[in-house]
């Protein structure tokens, strides 16, 4: 099955921010951010959550809004971020936002 | 009525991109940002919004979050960005989503 992806002009800052904004899409686009090759999978094995119906839900917030590619691949869906889109549409949001969830985590 | 706020160090990343996630909070929030006094009466004229109550659930969140200060003053309720507050915790975040909202208001 192929998913539709916003293009990166339809990309809008509320839809990103809503999507980043909940704590489990927010740790998996770190674990996407990471680098190296993903699919829902392996993002599930490094978040530590068991079931990949939990995730259906947060895959498609996640490209809906424009922050990751979803494609099939096999047997499985390769997750990308998408870095270039992002950076390119809103300058400095991404990094921004990911030096904030490790400033959470590092405790301030 | 007194609202409770989170001091600054029990801000979460998560929290602040949920409220502003929301286009009638960023909107709002953007108001807030342009200076000047503000209270609930001001944002909703400035935004257009006729109801008062729709805000109410609004200014909770983004209250919440961290994100705007509301405290009683008379008969009305001033608001404040805590941009001092969230400059701090996660420098460089409001100002790139504020430009966000511009990039897309422009139309990009």
């Amino acid at each position: 099955m192929r998913y539709r992806h916003p293009a990166r002009d339809q990309i809008r800052i509320d839809g990103v921010l809503s999507a980043l904004g909940h704590p489990v899409r927010l740790a998996a686009v770190r674990v996407l951010d990471g680098g190296g090759e993903h699919n829902c999978g392996s993002v599930l094995t490094e978040l530590g959550i068991p079931a990949k119906s939990t995730m259906t839900h947060h895959w498609r917030v996640l490209r809906d809004a424009g922050v990751i590619i979803q494609e099939p691949s096999g047997r499985e869906n390769l997750l990308t971020l998408r870095r270039e889109d992002l950076d390119t549409r809103y300058p400095g949001l991404l990094d921004t936002i990911l030096d904030g969830a490790r400033t959470d985590e590092t405790g301030a």
